[in-house]
């Protein structure tokens, strides 16, 4: 009997690129059946075993680790500042009462509120809508933002007069440790049953990234005719970026979760 | 400013991988924005314009040649038997009374209809249903198939009692001429808002199927590793295809368009 081929989820977002041009280049997305979204979108699917492993933000993946299993090496993360995860604020910090959630995501939004409870003691009420920075702060005193939107307010906000805070880099310089903003992990029902393909789909993200990693001008240069960064902004991003899992990243994931209060046992697909 | 990358469609089928092998291969991939779904739905994403080029049932094309425009050198057809566009019959054609149509594509339906008229003097009743052949045939004698089922159908129909009817080698037959399925086409408006980009996606998947044509032994053995057929099967299958819009796949698209009472002149992007 033939297996189907791993349904895989990819974020349909710049920091995730590099992934996508080294599947392509190596050739690895002729074996899997990838579907691009949101990280929401993405997060859910997984959970909901539509998809078989896939990228899942890191609070999700907590909530959810009775039936996921982690994949080595390979994250979404910053040491310091990220540039695409952000507060943006019109008023000083501990003047913010409304605070705009620009996705459901639930690391970012779960960041921002212990780092303004936390660090600068303000208890905000938050609200959902669309992602779009002039919108949200006409009913705001500040919005979170990930992803391409937030990249561009790192960029733009600034001109406008508004301050835009890096919760990477808020991150890092509250626990002195690197942030993971999402994981990949398999489902557990799916590891098991395909302890093979899920090896494989490992090895081919992570020869994907790191092949990835060796050509961060190329990929910049070739994506900058499609995106509204030119490419000089596109490669600082993509190194900016940290891909990697490893202990000092973990630790800072462990981290975040003993903070948030959530359990934390990663629990590794063996590949 | 900055253009999006095209909207491009794929069809999810065994019979444009080769197209897509290319694609990932050749890196084109990263300057598109594909989206691969049904053939019946890709016709109605370009002539609706949530897609600005893609692979367009024949009939629909002419249908809306209008708002269309053909991309030269590209097609899937067949130049005789095509193993995966069948007519599957559990009684003598001449006795056929109830056709079920596994598919809205009207490229195929057309020509089932054109043939039993014309050539078997049969004028049964059609309906749609979903593509499984088995209730196909508790409410019919006769089922159109198009696609990955159909080339089951080729292999498996047989075993069961059941005749199959190749339709592009019906057509073959009965015309002299390789038949068309499918051509490629760019939406007129895009098209001359944006020639560069047209000229760079045709360019981008000739040069995939060229490359593709080279390595069909390659591209059935990966295949099979995750489909139903085995690698003979699929790099037959991939040679039997025809991927030209030469003159004489053009001659048998005027030919099926004058047979179907459909106006034809066929308007060519300039690329």
């Amino acid at each position: 009997m033939t297996a189907p081929r791993p349904r895989v989820g990819h974020i349909q977002f710049l920091n995730c690129l590099p992934i996508y041009w080294g599947l392509v280049r190596s050739g690895a997305l002729l074996d899997v059946e990838l579907t691009k979204d949101t990280p929401d979108r993405l997060n859910d699917a997984l959970v909901a075993g539509t998809l078989d492993i896939g990228p899942i933000s890191l609070v999700e993946y907590l909530r959810n680790a009775d039936h996921l299993l982690l994949l080595p090496d390979l994250a979404v993360g910053s040491d310091g500042p990220v540039l695409s995860v952000n507060l943006v604020t019109q008023r000083p910090l501990s003047e913010v009462r409304r605070v705009a959630l620009g996705s459901t995501s639930r690391t970012s939004v779960r960041l921002a509120r212990m780092w303004l409870r936390e660090v600068h003691g303000v208890e905000p009420e938050y609200f959902e809508c669309p992602p779009d920075l002039t919108a949200m702060l006409l009913e705001a005193d500040a919005a979170v933002l990930i992803g391409d939107t937030a990249l561009r307010a790192t960029y733009d906000a600034p001109r406008r007069g508004l301050e835009v805070h890096d919760l990477g880099a808020a991150w890092r310089e509250w626990s002195g440790l690197p942030m993971v903003f999402a994981v990949w992990a398999a489902r557990r029902d799916y590891a098991a049953a395909n302890p093979g393909l899920v090896k494989d789909v490992h090895e081919a993200f992570v020869r994907s990234r790191d092949e990835a990693l060796l050509h961060v001008d190329d990929i910049a240069a070739q994506a900058a005719r499609w995106e509204v960064f030119d490419a000089p902004t596109l490669a600082t991003y993509f190194r900016t970026l940290d891909f990697r899992l490893g202990e000092r990243q973990l630790a800072g994931l462990q981290e975040f979760a003993r903070r948030a209060g959530l359990p934390v046992e990663p629990a590794f697909a063996e590949v």
